[in-house]
């Protein structure tokens, strides 16, 4: 009993790091249609979507039926308590990835960044993945190290996300209002995965360590 | 050992009413101190963020304590996972009025929204706030109607915040860059608060039917 309670507890693990896996493809791609204007390439992060949301749920109900047969207790309970926790936040990053997919559709054939902002841009997503992949890497292997440098790369986001904010109000900015709004939106998509990939991150740490780390180390 | 186990469910449920009711309060000054550029009242929504934290975790370990010390099953279980899941809606609605209130400190002594938009946010705000309420209402009398009241005003707010991209693009709108970027942020922010509430509902909902809505009826 006790043996397959750890098994379970294990599956839900590999269900966690298969999310963050399909959540780390979607930014990727979501990234690439934006910059390229790809609109088939951003339907199909759309549709894939999806499959992130039922992967959650099967997940949340796999939880919720460990709670319900095994009632764990102390650490065993904030595991799974956690794992519930951290699929809401993974089904947040594949819906940040669907809404710049949905940026870029929704702009298609022209492209959504403004022309300055476009190595902005490509920072931020490329940071992002990098945040998913080392959020699959942690589940995998559990290694603490993984969590300061996702809180780096987040903090970097953070300081990208702002200085959008400087180059839109400089008097050079000639991008039109609507593109203005768009570039504000794909901005806060960006920053706010990052945001989500932090919280996993803090999670997984909590879990390994036992300490909830108030303040996040940049 | 039931009974006290029911109070312990009950205390849960007043406890989210009351994270709802700083919720409501907080949307309330948020979009005051906004409309007006009172710093002052801005700054008071900021701090008072904070409680709202506390208090979600409060319920967080209660709930967390619920589950060690009483292994509860079915529509308990169901119960208690779901208002973990409220917990945390609500504490992303208050961080949302605490966003609010943030862009009206950094452009104070500016108002942060454009003329042409001052009435469409105040009717999103009116609406963020009536659903905020109708949480409250829902939670203390579990009457469904207020289910539906809040999807519908949750459409409208959509509604307006797609209203807020085409006024955007207008010829005629002269707002500065900086300006079009604060003011799509803030339709974004009142957005997501009406969302959060929807999916609140949605679990209150489910928890008193055993049905779960797939899709809100508008």
């Amino acid at each position: 009993m006790r043996k397959l309670f750890q098994d379970d507890l294990h599956n839900l693990g590999d269900q966690l790091s298969d999310i963050a896996a399909l959540v780390t493809e979607a930014m990727e791609k979501a990234y690439r249609s934006f910059e390229t204007a790809d609109v088939q390439l951003a339907e199909e992060v759309i549709a894939a979507d999806a499959r992130i949301d039922s992967k959650q749920n099967d997940l949340d109900e796999k939880a919720i039926e460990l709670l319900a047969l095994q009632g764990p207790v102390a650490s065993d309970l904030r595991l799974v308590v956690g794992a519930l926790r951290m699929s809401t936040s993974l089904e947040r990053m594949g819906d940040l990835a669907r809404h710049i997919a949905q940026l870029t559709r929704l702009r298609y054939p022209d492209p959504v960044a403004p022309a300055p902002l476009v190595t902005v841009y490509r920072d931020m997503a490329a940071k992002d993945v990098e945040i998913a992949r080392k959020l699959v890497e942690l589940m995998d292997t559990r290694e603490l190290g993984l969590v300061s440098e996702i809180f780096a790369l987040n903090e970097q986001i953070n300081e990208l996300h702002a200085g959008i904010f400087t180059t839109i109000a400089k008097p050079e900015w000639d991008a039109s209002p609507a593109s203005t709004a768009d570039a504000t939106l794909a901005s806060r998509f960006f920053e706010r995965f990052g945001d989500h990939g932090v919280s996993v991150a803090r999670k997984v740490q909590y879990l390994v360590t036992g300490e909830w780390e108030a303040k996040p180390v940049a």
